[in-house]
């Protein structure tokens, strides 16, 4: 079922907030679900769409999103990746052409059938993923070595009509991504290239939503038909990671505003004064290349805005009020931890960057704390039981071998879905000699890392 | 219908050319269609896809989708648009709510009616304009006269199933745009932004693709339902009006090659030292911020090398070969008018910055001298009949009555399509009093154009 008339896109729809109550309804810890769907709506990063699985995506996402692009598409274009646009529509035919890759997209291809009132003389298919679309031209590009290497990217929508649980970022039915495809003369171009991208994966990851990964192959059974990885952009990850019950967290490197500033009148203050500074603030701010801006709304308290501007996540708030004036100083406060100081208005460009890497830094590292608390070394199968069911990301010796891959998935069976390898790392602890499979006993080749399907 | 397998897009494709023949099959002013299909092809802009009105826009024509997108994007910037993105799709019962809009719409309308195997419940639309998809969360966003104005903007896909002769940037079915809607507090604001934009869209056709545009209001009965101007953009304009038989001919400004520099190599020259020399070039108009970039193929002669680029539009082309060598000099190529010059190396960067800003404005200058003497002023009838019947652009006295122009394209029904008005030009020849409208003999009350609908 795919419409939902002036539904919540499938989710229960909330009563919209009073303006005098704006923050969050539930906490993070004790509905997650609930409150990421919060957190993403009343930040105004996203609106409900009245068709299940689509999403508005509002400014406060989009210019996430142009972000993260300008850096990718300027990175890759170093590569000498070129950009291309191949069409959204693709016929039956040339999608059946490669049946494996295909097979397991197919039951959430969208077929278009009509145009107007009249039948189409055969169903045509919107794009899930391009490369039966592309494939056919680069065999008609490419006639001979001298036609290597073919560099291809491309910014598109695609379309996969999934049923399960529709999430914004995670699970939707139609979403933004970059695909590149490239055709080189020796696999140890195209091997050098993977190590490229996925690095750049990595920065994206790291360095700008401050969320740690490692990079690492997948199994055989896992990997994407024909690839050697799988990897993928997922803003809600970002979200999910530093977002707190006051809303979102942003990192600064991605904050479409990085310092909202917010005067403080104070009953016979000098108001245009204080708004002249705050001005001021701002254009030292903007001039020095720091993304700042003003909320000089009239009709809101000062700590309703303080509130709004949390939800949204931006990474430092600005208070200029009356005392601040006569010191001729403003105040700072992180959103990341809430610590509040007071700094003279002359370090004021000085002391805003090194407290804005400070919380990009802070938030890797809090995020990679957490995440290594999640990490259990196992070296048993029985071991192996207890972490997943303490839902652990599970680093366990394994032989490599595909029959005990499924044979342990197999056994894993369950109400919270069966054990799959996620990845092997590269970055691979010491595996001494004798070390066994904690699944199969037979002698361990690899650590790879293990966790749940969902 | 609809799908087209392995031909070309419902054009006749001719054969490959083999690489020794590269060149032009077809001549402007002897087949014009044909030379276009030739021209797009060739100069590597477009490559025909397996479904009609479906085009492939390779890197040559995304460069300059890009250099386009990133002016007009920074501008809006400006003007406070933000960035938004809607869903591709839109329910049927959405869709029919603004009649009047839709209707035009009705008979291109994609739907889709299958995921997989399993018919949807209700069929949904793909978006041939956004209107629709926008316009209900626009109301549900702003509450009061606080929340404006709104303005968004988004870059995208739509779909228009067209059946009438597609043709590559002119009339796909899938094409890329921008699409703006802002909602304002009074019309005086409105009205000023409408200024701004068309003013944007003056400066993409003459500043960048130096294509001379008249800035006008349509009149009632061709307006665009709710709207006061429609106005577009057309890259095939820019091909059609600066092309020639040697293929297509790019503005400097949107050029993404805007010089290429070629070795020419002589029987026993030092082809180290040439090669030399021309990376040098390549090195210095880089850093001077010229997109220049070199072509080092050794497989190809430099006769071909020529043809190629010249196919392919690039502003000038540098030759180095030995006698250049030993002159310290180069030897530079206009594209636009064929004109040869030796400059002395030194002077590089000096001398193509001149070069390039002159062919931007000589393009700008022939095309509006070409538009000139398509323009014909008539005061009566049958210099209308016979102005129209010689495919000119008509500058007309009227008296602005609808019915008068239904009147004139029911009159002129016919094999080359009916007259109707294309803008009232906002710069205004004057209109002595006096002056009768060339159809009803009624008082004038405007200059407008008139031509040919196709």
């Amino acid at each position: 079922m795919s419409t939902n008339k002036g539904g919540g896109g499938g989710k229960k729809k909330k009563e919209v907030k009073k303006e005098t109550k704006l923050g969050m309804g539930y906490k993070k810890d004790d509905n997650f679900g609930e409150w990421y769907s919060e957190v993403v709506v009343n930040s105004e990063m996203i609106e409900y769409y009245d068709i299940s699985g689509c999403y508005i995506l509002r400014p406060w996402a989009m210019e996430i999103w142009e972000l993260l692009k300008e850096f990718f598409d300027s990175e890759i274009k170093k590569l000498k990746l070129k950009p291309y646009y191949f069409p959204l529509f693709v016929t039956e035919n040339v999608l059946q052409k490669e049946k494996d890759h295909i097979e397991g997209f197919a039951p959430e291809v969208a077929w278009v059938t009509k145009s107007g009132k009249s039948d189409l003389e055969a169903p045509i298919a919107i794009r899930p993923t391009s490369e039966t679309v592309m494939y056919p031209y680069f065999s008609k590009w490419i006639r001979s070595h001298r036609d290597l290497p073919l560099k291809c990217n491309q910014w598109c929508n695609v379309v996969r009509w999934e049923f399960s649980n529709p999430t914004p970022f995670i699970r939707s039915r139609e979403f933004l991504w970059q695909e590149g495809h490239t055709v080189f003369a020796t696999k140890e171009e195209a091997d050098e290239e993977v190590l490229q991208i996925l690095e750049l994966y990595r920065r994206i990851y790291e360095e700008f939503l401050a969320v740690p990964v490692s990079k690492g192959r997948k199994s055989e059974m896992e990997k994407f038909a024909g690839g050697l990885y799988t990897t993928s952009v997922e803003i809600g990850v970002m979200i999910m990671t530093h977002g707190d019950d006051k809303g979102l967290v942003l990192p600064p490197k991605v904050a479409p505003i990085q310092v909202i500033v917010i005067p403080v009148p104070f009953k016979d203050a000098d108001t245009t004064a204080i708004k002249g500074a705050c001005e001021s603030a701002v254009y030292t701010l903007n001039q020095a290349g720091i993304r700042a801006d003003l909320d000089a709304r009239e009709n809101y308290s000062p700590g309703w805005k303080y509130s709004q501007w949390e939800m949204k996540g931006v990474p430092l708030r600005i208070e200029i009020g009356p005392k601040d004036l006569a010191n001729k100083q403003v105040r700072i406060v992180r959103r990341d931890n809430g610590t509040k100081v007071d700094i003279p208005s002359t370090d004021l460009v000085e002391q805003v960057r090194v407290l804005l890497d400070g919380i990009q830094v802070n938030l890797l590292e809090t995020a990679k704390a957490k995440r290594d608390a999640c990490i259990e070394i196992i070296s048993t199968w029985d071991e192996f039981i207890a972490a997943l069911n303490n839902k652990k990301l599970i680093l366990a010796p394994w032989c490599d071998e595909e029959e005990v891959e499924k044979d342990v998935k197999a056994r894993t069976k369950g109400e919270l879905g069966a054990a799959k390898t996620l990845c092997t790392p590269f970055d691979q602890p010491d595996l001494p000699s004798g070390t066994v499979c904690f699944a199969s006993g037979k002698p361990a080749q690899k650590w790879s890392f293990w966790g749940r399907s969902y």
